[in-house]
């Protein structure tokens, strides 16, 4: 249920709003707009309390919201969100790139490569330094010594770092070198680190399971919401189907529709949906049309000897040549690069 | 297996090699460019006659084929095959929009239709006259009477008709009326109906089945082309997958992957992958981005009285609106609409 | 709509309400039991004429059905179906097995396989005449020489036969010398091949589509029902998923819901399903006690020669090993083989 | 790679092969049987070593293992596992069935079910402590007041408890309460979950990703096994699938392809598979036919009043039914209940 209070509001009758709103149970989370304050009121059938609210003084009127994510539904913040890190904006009119290799390999090629993304034009770097591997035999991330590593080629290039926590007991140290915290989508219903994620005070790019709906996507990203932290980007990446001739099915339907649902800043990994660089650059063109806020793509400076994932990076010709088309494009759909 | 001539191979040396090729049992298919003349050698284990051939005057070099598809494939024809009807060229420089209803309604409403569409850009009409139902007991199509109707608004408006056959028995009828001769999702495994529609003088746009594999869809024209009929377009029209935010899963990297597997121009269809009209021209966008030579769109003048398949159609302001947007976005490809 | 009619209903008000049936505007379907007789009302809309009839004499109570299927629902017809041929009855106590080669390959070879299939307790022998294969250069079968040697084994060992059609020109041919027409999977949506099926005299065994639903598919038999031939048996086949482990998902829960929503005989396929000899037996175990009326399975005397699917057929010892556990297993089950 | 040691191998040989193991860099995972010792080596590439151990006194033979799974793998350990707990044995001739609520859901509720299962045939008692919801606005479970309830009804009937751990800090816990540890679908691919249940000294029951294949099933029991704990108890709960008629499409076919690739105990769980208690019966019966090692079957006394999945639970007399008929039907198979 949301309220929307008077543009005359009092601070006295909005302070009675949000102890009314605690005595009942109910999470209040404002969202004060120039004009306007409405308060999302949280929790299993508060649409219940309905009358009480309607009938309390500085109270305007009352909108149920129908979908069963609340924070994250287009219904509470009609207006697109955007997800602010020092001078860049995820969700306006910029279209962020984040790009790096899969996982940080050593702390001179993460500063090649995030030299290399920066002059085409990249804004954030990517980079595990925590890998989730199918196999418990594979390589598993540099840990600690790889973010280190991020924050040398930060300190370098200017370029925020973007980099995965794989569980709670990690994200107080992920949080401390990253600008934003990455959830994997094999993590996206773990949702202790969720909620844990709803604490730090970094924004969260949080990735679509392999099987998970739009729906329960949303859901997942109001697990982060609910406890504070309104700083999520989706990330849609694949998903499982019969089809084999990609690594997963990139469903670029998710971006129209997400945006539709919600109001939260969508971008699109087209490295790890296709598994193939030869498909990186249409996919990465059509994300752009479908709307996307932004690009997570996977770049090497020689992908045949990456750690993990090379036949899916760019070099860096590649990605400088990609990079050329997309800021041409951007500009059709008014947008930038 | 593809046997590339001499330049200066002689008409007698030609002939002996197609004579060669007749007698071990396999099919020539020959393809002349300007340059030089290739013929496709397709028949089981072709290749195991690759010696026969080489010691052959007037070849110069053979190639195998590794895909299973042959003819479809572009080791077969390394450009882009441009499928023309009248001044249309399909999988050229120009992107090529289909646009009418699902189902052909009656006559006013079909010249109505055809009059928005062709207005805003349409360069083909499409239409249902024979429409496979999930249910006996929806409508039918209206059948010989339908297409009837298609030739009155190709006469009026001009534009070229697409329109599906559904059985063997009805491709005659059909291609008599249509410029086009529509394959449907249902009937991409229907081998029989293939086999027929590589017999008949008319392009045939070839629909990929919901659970079809890329490879299947290429076998599947491989089935039209051996009997001769090159003229192949494709259609992505979505998969089956476990999201149902869409009504199927729009898989836009079918277009990618398919220019680089085979020479065949390839469309897309947003309205009946998605269900709903909400996503149908991000949807749009993304396809052209992706690389698609054309579309295929549903309009209809009020989509909540149609048929069939109303929640998907465009009205014609909103067919209008996507056209100009689509038309700027083209010239950021070097396209034209 | 379902009129079930009183018990004492003369023969006169009888045909009135069948005559008041056609004069709507739709079909009678009847089905006539020891105690009493009901009529389907196929139509759309059909339950709209719901008083009219309640107003008849000799009508005693009016039954909506709810499902899009009709004739095929469980509300049709309460009790199970039976589909009878010769001295065999599928869907009743007995468990069906039918086996044999994936394609007809010789007379030699069929009549070997008959023998031995009888001899571990088979009913039915099957074997594709017509096949419908993904490539157009792969062995597409005998054709009628096939069906000739299909009904000499018929004639030496007393097997019912079931063969597939592909196209509605081949019916008249295939229902000649086949117990029993199978649709096939990849034809399950091809809707004349479906129409023409429900004229033919023989019963049809219905392939589930690789992606169809299982209200599709019980649409699919509507098809047939709807032109009269009541005799359908259903085919779980195995799904397309995105586990690769075997070739398709055998999906054994489609065998109880088909069973709560339908009253058609359900039959499994073990061996297209996996696409692996050594999982049929155990899926095999399984179908019967997910309730399947019987089994359809390939058996070749040298899978590792046959002419297409060699790895998931079963050589003689290993049905005959199998078709021993199952006997045993039906009588767990109080059905018998 | 897998060192088979002589039979005759003095334990200062084994010492010194083990020695070698860890001197280059591998893990030894040792398993002694009756007649010899077995001991894998797991690391990557570890198989380059072999001419190393080949040419070491007490080494009978080295066998690769080809799998990415290592100690998963039946080439590691070819009989099957047997998980021990109290009286109960995983993965023998007994079929082991665990039954209880989704959710505790109060101490009087538990206790009243532990009973009626028990008196059933039930050998361990289920019910969620910690539960995993989509929307974090649905019921989370009790935490450790539900394990004290569970702890209660262990007492009362001994029967042996399983209950789920969602995130590394949870383990140590719910290992003090719990016989079995669960870790649920949706944190198949937790890895540090994995990890850190690889070093309690409880049996793990590992449920399958909804969108996991098989081989990533046996890659996630791995990361558990490599951490010292072999008691891995696998269960099949669906998969995602384009087909609604249940909630997922349980995957039967999971149990031979496991039970051929690995010596794990394989379980299935047809209550969240299928999402409807009418089909809970017949895929019961059909996972014992299939080959499973035990279910996992929810039941609730009052479904319709249940606060989680109640559509999915059987009653205590249709439990009592169910069992009856299980009972029955694993003598079939030469196993019992």
């Amino acid at each position: 249920m949301i309220i929307t209070l008077d543009r005359k509001v009092s601070s006295k009758q909005k302070e009675l709003v949000i102890r009314k709103i605690r005595e009942l149970g109910f999470q209040p989370h404002i969202s004060s707009g120039i004009q306007r304050t409405v308060i999302g009121v949280i929790g299993e059938n508060a649409i219940l309390a309905r009358e009480i609210f309607e009938a309390m003084d500085g109270v305007e009127f009352i909108t149920p919201i129908s979908q069963p994510f609340k924070l994250a539904s287009r219904d509470f913040h009609p207006k697109n969100s955007v997800v602010a890190l020092e001078d860049i904006r995820i969700g306006g009119k910029e279209i962020v790139i984040m790009a790096g290799p899969c996982a940080v390999e050593g702390e001179k090629e993460i500063l090649e490569i995030a030299e290399a993304v920066k002059k085409s034009g990249a804004r954030v770097l990517r980079g595990g330094a925590f890998k989730p591997r199918s196999s418990p035999y594979s390589f598993q991330g540099l840990g600690r010594q790889g973010l280190e590593y991020l924050r040398e080629a930060k300190k370098k290039t200017g370029l925020a770092i973007v980099t995965e926590a794989m569980e709670p007991a990690q994200l107080e140290l992920v949080a401390e070198y990253a600008d934003i915290v990455q959830i994997g989508a094999r993590n996206m219903q773990n949702f202790n680190l969720l909620q844990e994620a709803g604490k730090i005070r970094k924004p969260v790019l949080l990735k679509r399971g392999m099987s998970a709906t739009i729906k329960e996507f949303l859901m997942a990203s109001e697990y982060i919401m609910k406890e504070g932290n309104y700083d999520v980007i989706l990330c849609e990446r694949g998903i499982r189907t019969f089809e084999t001739a990609t690594r997963f099915t990139l469903d670029l339907n998710a971006v129209p529709v997400i945006k539709r649902l919600s109001h939260l800043p969508v971008i699109v990994d087209p490295s790890h949906a296709t598994g193939d660089r030869n498909y990186v650059a249409a996919m990465s063109r059509a994300a752009l049309a479908a709307g996307a806020d932004g690009l997570i793509i996977e770049v090497h400076p020689h992908p045949d000897k990456a750690f993990s994932d090379g036949p899916q990076s760019l070099n860096f010709r590649q990605f400088q040549e990609m990079m050329k088309e997309l800021k041409h494009l951007s500009s059709a759909f008014k947008r930038k690069i």
